[in-house]
């Protein structure tokens, strides 16, 4: 089976829309995203989520800098959003110049604005098993799981990659469906035999096609986070981290690159943004 | 292989014992405890926590409250110790009575004075790898396996149990070491089949004795963070989850209990303590 994305996506953001529509003030939920310099895939993402938001009903604004920014500025204008009762979500697009602390950034960030889930409270609360910010490509990769398995309690998931922006929030996830949890790594001996094994593989590690059938089971269910840039027989493409045209029909399930994880990211987003709205909004 | 806890415990608290005297003013650490109505164990922890840190030459004092005491006056105490710069460490005793919010009070505490480790933001910061207050207990573990094994890089680490307390917190330092880290619990199918390909269990269920023979190797390093309260041929006996004594000759090294974690839980308290001292008194 193919896990589309595209659709489940489709389909939360409707939902979004339904409940925002609904609201039963005239308050609209107001993201801030925060774009620092001139990256090109930056200001693609920070457009997306711009066009995404206004689809659901999502006010949105983008404040921009230069990459010249002092930090005790970005730090100032973080403080003014954070008491502008008008704002509920904020977004800082990472990465940020080099001469900009983004951990003493982030820990800036009111943790009920925080819709990127990265604040210490956010992290700690989820990791503790309290209501928390999630970050948005886990909690994609959760929702899709949840679409095609429903009772993850039991399963045996292999997650490889111990980002803080996937493969640590997904183990906390996944933990607390009941899932038994191995966290691989580039250090990880035998990984190929590790995943054999694995009822659930969750992929972040940005190396095109990794994942073969030598990898999977026919009871394999395969989330791909990895986006990698490629060419093959002269075209440019864009590739997950698993093989996804050679091992499709060697597992249960698995996403594809593009259009599977991709847009869940984004909902996510939205959906962490109505949430903060909720948390705030009385 | 036994790991003499009390030993490496002692090592520790000598060490710590020397820091205290050579600190270059005339402050000494200083903790303070929170003890709550009239459970035995916990006053025999409180009792035992006051002792050690006074053999290091870490002052304390043990806060003593009815059971009925009301959340209210309780977090007014916490905020006057907060604001106290004499206080480095704050300890609020567990379990509290049921009609006190466990995870409101220990919010309450300053993250830099929570030489426990379970406020949000020091389980944040454990997690995404910046520096924090380590919960006493999975660091007391951490330290018998470097002095065990020093190079943990690349081992396959299965922690049973999945606590915020001590599993949660192992499974990251475990993972910052570059361990493969597999978290397993109550819902773990096959759990014993994949502690046999283990390098290290950690292991803290409550149940007495259950790791036996066939759940380990030759070179496993087990660590038994079990304390239970069993009778024996008519004797009263403390035993680990681990069966001590039959799988002792046929693992690599083994915690034994008591002797074992213990000691090194309390020994972390004041290394904790010190550690919350340096990051205040400059």
């Amino acid at each position: 089976m193919i896990i589309d994305g595209k659709k489940i996506a489709k389909d939360l953001r409707k939902n979004l829309k339904n409940e925002i529509e609904n609201l039963k003030n005239n308050i609209k939920p107001y993201l801030v995203v925060i774009l620092i310099g001139d990256n090109t895939a930056s200001k693609i993402y920070v457009k997306n989520k711009e066009k995404s938001a206004s689809e659901v009903g999502i006010k949105s604004k983008v404040i921009k800098f230069e990459v010249n920014i002092n930090e005790k500025d970005l730090i100032n204008k973080i403080e003014d959003l954070n008491s502008d009762t008008s704002v509920h979500g904020i977004l800082v697009q990472l990465p940020l110049p080099k001469h900009i602390d983004e951990r003493k950034i982030i820990s800036k960030i009111n943790p009920l604005k925080d819709v990127d889930g990265f604040h210490p409270v956010n992290v700690g609360n989820l990791s503790s098993g309290n209501d928390a910010m999630i970050p948005c490509t886990p909690l994609g990769c959760y929702l899709l799981l949840k679409d095609t398995i429903q009772n993850l309690s039991g399963k045996n998931v292999v997650i490889i990659g111990r980002s803080n922006i996937n493969g640590k929030p997904m183990a906390q996830l996944l933990l607390k469906e009941n899932c038994t949890v191995t966290v691989a790594h580039s250090k990880t001996k035998n990984i190929e035999k590790i995943c054999q094994h694995a009822d659930i593989i969750v992929v972040a590690v940005g190396k095109p096609k990794m994942i073969n059938k030598d990898w999977v089971n026919k009871n394999s269910v395969v989330i791909d986070v990895g986006i990698n840039r490629i060419e093959e027989k002269g075209f440019k493409k864009i590739v997950g981290d698993a093989d996804f045209e050679n091992i499709k029909n060697e597992v249960s399930a698995i996403t594809p690159v593009p259009g599977g994880v991709g847009p869940m990211t984004i909902a996510c987003l939205l959906k962490n943004t109505l949430k903060a709205y909720k948390n705030q909004v009385k």
